[in-house]
């Protein structure tokens, strides 16, 4: 007998029904809070960050949980275990900055549907064994100061003192914008959690790309956050008239830079990872030379670091013996490199626990982007639920994602709060 | 039996020795007339264009030979027919102007030799049946005003009045340009010359290209000048974050362009002319952003139109296929094209029998570069003699040939105005 297709059965609550449309009219009413008239914009320190800030406040305040300001800009709020002992603490969250031009989503809906579940559990009376904490990142997108996860990076103690002097567009240092918001950066270090306080962090961020959508399913289970390398290799040929030089007497970098593009392609193919070409230039590129050089950028990304350095040195041998056959020569420089950082697998575990209760399917999907929980991972054991969204589309207006699926993020994240309990109940009792 | 390979057997004598080192001294003295400190550059109606036309005139007249300046600004030389009876004009020259780091030959050097040709059979007291006129056109590279081939465009009779109104860099106009040289726009009209009183037109040019190098030979015979067109094309996939959306789930318009660039050399050597992507660029150009579109440029050339076209036709047909079947779409505009230019056949075999009788093989090449040739052509027959260049280099201060190459051209150009001497006696006797 076959086994038969995984159907979607999950149906929300009235409740949840009703949260999900909260949530989705709260991401509307933020998207208003912009420094752009035509567009979403809202960054690190801006007043647009502190008006958002207070109205997530608000909402916390309306619902009975305390709300806070950290020393970081980050908005926070509590749902309180009952009891006077010392309990430990779980924190929700992602960030409500936006890249400049941005959609309603990315970030702000985790911190949304984080805020609904804690606001279900106090209206209902539900007591949970740990201290639930929402956090409001200030700054994932580095937006203004180029510097990324700042604010989950003074959570996680793991902030740079030379960061106050990194400098915005106009020239303002981020020490002084601090200041400007009201935060005292020599406090900078209340903003930092105690690890062994915590139980560990869960975000819930939309895909940003298009799996969930291709395995029509709402809710994905993040096993990792993708290492990353980045380089810039140029390929040096010998330039020439486009008119005069005969096709076998040529040395076109482009050409060659052109089968290095097919080479990253199969070689991503191979190790099942992502690459990309992403920039390329030609010089000295005008319409009728042929290329001498031609410079482009690599950005490869895998789950585990050892498949993606694998991945490199195939490249790197392959592309040389490629260039080399032509007689041309190839230069490589990393820009960039960042570790892949593993979601703990017992929180994959209890995340796909519930998906899988409400009759769903948990997609396992590395995450190609970054996102707070890298930090967090310093400090805790983190997880992370992504919700499809429309098209794989983020960093754009065109951002959606659907009312049921953000229903079926809360509903898995009930549940989740609830395994959590149980097992903290069991653990610590 | 088998044919022998082709053997070297030119000498020079004396005088053609001692003249070929005059012309490489003076292609170094004009070198020395530049607008830069450091390189040269000498453009249509600049001081340095004044005074390279002066130093020229000058040599005319040392050798006993008439110079004067056309209306157009171009240096003009004659080696008179004995007696007073109408005689038709056999036509040498090239140009005098450089593009901004130039080497010391390209264009130079077809002035010097011609200018040395006829002050060799003016000193032997060799008498032509034809005027022999040197032109040194002041502008054929069109770096100052932008558009090429002024210079010719003058004596051909093909000058747009709306030229005058160009501008330069400054914001000069032509007209005023000329004015400030000396030259009575009014008068553009004088420097043009009438077909039926011209035997034709030869012009010696470094070939700019590394084909002579290739074969071993200094002289080549130009079959044609080739018609180019250039096209920019646009290829559009979808855009995405590089970390999120699996290989296989991309519209990747760079991979998709790498394809393109290598069909563009395959369709070239299929219909074995030349064609070259010499620009390309990623949108929206990110590192960490997969390529939505990709635009580049194509420049195919061919020693006929009729060849051009069909790989033209080809190229577009089969990139349509390709790009179709990734789901892309492709969009071509043309930004250029200019008929190929048939050299005179009569004038290809008497230069041909030139070369062959000073023992050297001439190696039939398509110029793939414009020459004032293609001017001319509209006016009456033409032929070029290109001459070996070190590594086909052209358009740089590397720029170099060899004094023994120079006078071989200047050998065979002696030889073809014999011949074509003997033919003017045998017509217009």
């Amino acid at each position: 007998m076959d086994t038969p297709p995984a159907q979607q059965v999950f149906e929300a609550t009235p409740e949840q029904r009703a949260a999900a449309a909260r949530v989705m009219a709260r991401c509307d009413e933020l998207a208003s809070i912009s420094s752009l008239d035509d567009g979403i914009y809202r960054s690190f320190l801006t007043p647009e960050h502190a008006r958002c800030n207070a109205r997530v406040a608000g909402w916390l305040e309306e619902a009975g949980l305390a709300a806070w300001q950290d020393a970081a800009g980050n908005l926070c709020g509590r749902l309180a275990a009952p009891g006077d002992g010392p309990r430990r603490t779980l924190m929700l969250g992602s960030h409500l900055d936006t890249v400049r031009n941005a959609g309603s989503y990315d970030g702000i809906l985790g911190v949304l549907v984080a805020l609904e579940a804690m606001a279900g559990f106090h209206a209902a009376g539900e007591a949970l064994p740990f201290h639930v904490d929402l956090l409001g990142f200030g700054d994932e997108e580095g937006a203004r100061f180029g510097t990324t996860l700042l604010g989950s990076r003074a959570v996680a103690g793991s902030w740079d003192p030379a960061w106050f002097d990194l400098r915005d567009g106009d020239g303002t240092t981020l020490g002084e914008a601090l200041g400007a918001f009201g935060c005292d950066p020599a406090a900078i270090g209340s903003a930092s959690r105690a690890g062994e306080e915590l139980v560990g962090y869960l975000e819930v961020h939309i895909e940003q790309g298009p799996v969930l959508e291709d395995n029509d399913q709402p809710l994905g289970v993040v096993p990792s956050i993708a290492g990353a390398r980045r380089f810039r290799v140029r390929v040096s040929g010998r330039a020439g008239h486009a008119g005069t030089v005969p096709m076998n007497m040529r040395q076109d970098a482009l050409v060659a830079a052109a089968s290095a593009v097919h080479l990253v392609e199969r070689i991503a193919d191979r190790f099942e990872i992502v690459a990309t070409v992403g920039q390329l230039q030609c010089y000295p590129g005008a319409p009728n030379v042929i290329p001498g050089d031609c410079e482009f950028t690599v950005d490869i990304r895998a789950g585990r670091d050892h498949t993606r350095d694998l991945a490199v040195e195939a490249l790197t041998d392959e592309l040389a013996r490629l260039i080399g056959s032509r007689g041309m020569r190839v230069a490589w420089e990393e820009t960039h490199r960042a570790p892949a950082v593993e979601c703990a697998s017992w929180l994959q575990r209890v995340l796909e626990n519930a998906v899988l209760d409400l009759g769903l399917n948990p997609v396992s999907i590395v995450s190609g982007a970054g996102h707070d929980a890298m930090s967090l991972a310093e400090l805790t054991d983190v997880g992370m639920l992504f919700v499809r969204c429309a098209g794989g589309i983020s960093h754009h207006p065109a951002e959606s994602v659907a009312e049921e699926d953000v229903a079926a993020a809360l509903a898995a994240l009930e549940l989740t709060l609830r395994a959590l309990a149980a097992r903290e109940r069991e653990e610590n009792p």
